[in-house]
């Protein structure tokens, strides 16, 4: 149920896409223990111009492989959320060559009344998940 | 005041798009008994590859018709929102000919403070809404 | 550490976006007082007909320059949040001669263990910030 949009500098063929959702997948499942089918993915391309990182003075380099992960979904723990963060950058970066320091992730939490994913019904309260 | 932003798989027609948006509209102003210029919509389109939307194992079927709508708004009761789950594929698939199987909605949830509808002012505490 | 999401209709020049992410930025800094180098934008661009932009009555008229603008962040007052509002339409027509009327701005709060600016870690939960 996690949505996960992500936003990336345009360039990327269609493989670094597919790796890159897929190992993103992979590790939502296992860090947050969700079913294989649970998948939700946007990816939304831009030209450099159209998307600036910086580092709050942390003084972390971003490079034009730069991506920004939001997920909204039900409440997570904190240390799922601590885990999901770990393991995505050293698949990302074990998989698509990507800078664990080229990875910025941000989470925004709604609740079960929150997701229908079909039929007109919240499956979260009509007992189907 | 709500704002509906729509992720759909490119190529719609303008009057298929506009179908979409309209439909959205007057079930939102229904369900939410919001005012009729209460429209706040974005569309974005991506390429197949671009947007995976699969069912967490409910065994619904998507087709390129699938759409994705995320909500932002204050708060809505939970009954609200499911009239609006229910009502939205009922006209999505009447007007527009969409499946109810192609419909995933989910909401976010903010506050009065949270919104300014132009002129820097944020009309839910100004009186002025 | 707010992430911001400009939507906007397409046609504006390089030098017309990079003022507007600028002054965007400088006035978070003031009202937030965030650090200089807090800085994540992303811009979208749309046809017109996928962006509508009405006014919930009131009374507000908008022209092809309006602005939709997302923010991500953890909790801010809401004198903050009126602080930015006013700044940033002031600051928006006098350096990028965008109407007050056609800037709208919306804000969705998460927490400090939402956010991972790189390497995997949550720097509010580490004490990096």
């Amino acid at each position: 149920m996690p949505l996960l949009c992500f936003d990336l500098i345009q360039g990327r063929s269609e493989n670094q896409i597919k790796k890159i959702l897929d190992v993103t997948h992979e590790v939502l499942v296992k860090s947050f223990n969700v079913p294989e089918r649970d998948r939700y993915q946007i990816v939304r391309e831009h030209a450099p111009s159209r998307m600036i990182v910086e580092d709050t003075g942390l003084g972390i380099v971003r490079t034009p492989n730069v991506l920004v992960l939001q997920v909204t979904t039900r409440p997570r723990s904190r240390v799922m959320k601590q885990a999901f963060y770990r393991s995505l950058v050293e698949k990302l970066e074990a998989v698509c060559g990507i800078a664990p320091s080229d990875v910025l992730v941000t989470f925004v939490t709604n609740t079960d009344e929150d997701w229908s994913f079909g039929f007109g019904r919240a499956q979260f309260l009509t007992g189907e998940l």
